[in-house]
């Protein structure tokens, strides 16, 4: 195996202005391996409760997806609820119960240890450490985090990051991480924290991508219908990762295609509840998104 | 004369976070003319009290501004002033002195009237309609409005809208011209109301440009130190037209340089106060600017 993803599964309560979900398949390393898996095979490390369905991680299976890392516990499977504005920009959490995820210390099977490309999804970075110490070969290992991380577990996140080659963010995480407002600004200070790679994601606004050698700016895909913005950070990360180690190549051009992969996979992501879009699209209509994305913004 | 902008000649005082001017030039039109200055001659239509500074009036000329159609009529010039936060996003009006722009009729004279690229820079749409009656060959003519002729003069805008080639809105003004909250959904909705040509600008996050024919999105240029944001979409606006207008051509190639050449501009404009950087800089670090954005965007 050679790319692998540890993080949640999950079952997700959404509320829209427009509709509803209750008990859909969610969580991080999901939404990432859905993501991933239509560029390359993915392992996915994580945990759930005896009510998980079945029929999920038959589907998982079914998409190309190792699941030989997902750990089942007696208990019961990480629950998130949210819901959204109509701006899609505000976002309410109802409730998160962790259930077997809080005290969950994460295996990595032989199987997947090995994998070249690893993508540590939003957990406690002290997870996400315990998780990488397994790893006995990564050669470009990617880690997300969120805000409440950065409150309160920021020395672990730091001495995370000194261990990894890439990180997401968003703007509000950019801007906590670093206390600077400007984002290109927080993101060449992100830079001097340990990563070589900052990929800024800015929602409906795009993302960017900095490094030493390569700034990268590109716009989102033009979605008119949005559905559920759930999972689209994780989506964005599954279509960057998961076609870096299709290429298996990180070179500067490699990762501004990578940037309109995760861009494009993430559009699928939004425009469906749960992974009901992203689980849907096959390679080559993420091919002809791609040709679109590439067509707008290229003069 | 080829290209003609009508619009406010200002004195504006301006507070931010971390300094202050007051009577320092501004003005729809200004900026607008000094963006443009850049890569086409440009023709100014305005109007200034009798205690607008003579020497500012000799530096738009010598900039190549032709000020033949500059107005000056006894009272005060339009003033206006303005407080930004941190985040530059949010700006306070604290005061609008319309002064001798209230009663103003737009005079374009002969040796103006007969340009071919006009832009009606922000002003109630009746009074912008009045000047576009005195253009003899106008062949581009775009519009720019705000929130409030949205508010309380939209059948005018909405007839004058049906005699433009383009408008430029940003995303709150187009989110209320249409009551659409997605922005590509809204940037098709006002294609619907006449203008052939969108361009719909978002600030730090760059902007796009929609037509029946052309979707063209674009990163704004990665400011990392923003000094003062008025002025910005007036030199967007002006860095668009100037290029279309020096090209003499809107096919689709060129209309997408224009949309770099403005997001260019905007940002030289952002870097200082009123007009300060804007004016300092010439058509070689343009280009400069230029390629860098074009480094940026391109993969």
């Amino acid at each position: 195996m050679s790319l692998l993803v540890i993080g949640t599964l999950a079952l997700d309560k959404v509320e829209t202005p427009y509709a509803a979900r209750d008990e859909a398949l969610g969580g991080s390393a999901t939404f990432f391996a859905y993501a991933a898996a239509n560029f390359h095979q993915v392992g996915l490390v994580g945990v759930i409760g005896t009510d998980f369905p079945a029929s999920e991680m038959a589907r998982l299976e079914a998409a190309g997806v190792n699941t030989g890392g997902v750990e089942s516990v007696e208990g019961k499977t990480f629950r998130w609820g949210g819901r959204y504005e109509a701006d899609w920009n505000t976002r309410h959490t109802l409730f998160t119960d962790l259930g077997v995820f809080e005290h969950w210390d994460p295996k990595v099977p032989s199987g997947l240890a090995d994998s070249r490309f690893v993508f540590l999804a939003n957990a406690a970075p002290a997870v996400q450490a315990k998780a990488l110490d397994q790893c006995t070969s990564p050669e470009f290992v990617m880690v997300d985090t969120m805000n409440l991380w950065i409150e309160i577990a920021k020395d672990d996140l730091l001495a995370l990051l000194k261990r990894v080659d890439g990180i997401v963010l968003n703007d509000e995480e950019a801007r906590m991480l670093t206390g600077e407002n400007n984002l290109i600004r927080a993101a060449k200070k992100v830079l001097e924290l340990g990563p070589k790679y900052v990929v800024l994601k800015k929602g409906e606004h795009g993302a960017f991508l900095v490094s030493e050698e390569v700034h990268f700016s590109l716009p989102a895909y033009p979605v008119e219908n949005v559905v559920d913005p759930t999972g689209a950070g994780d989506s964005f990360a599954g279509g960057f990762m998961g076609y870096l180690a299709s290429a298996r190549n990180t070179d500067a051009a490699t990762l501004k295609r990578a940037m309109l992969y995760g861009t494009v996979t993430a559009s699928f992501c939004v425009e469906g509840f749960s992974v009901e879009e992203l689980a849907a699209r096959h390679r080559g209509q993420v091919e002809a998104r791609f040709n679109e994305l590439s067509m707008i913004t290229t003069f």
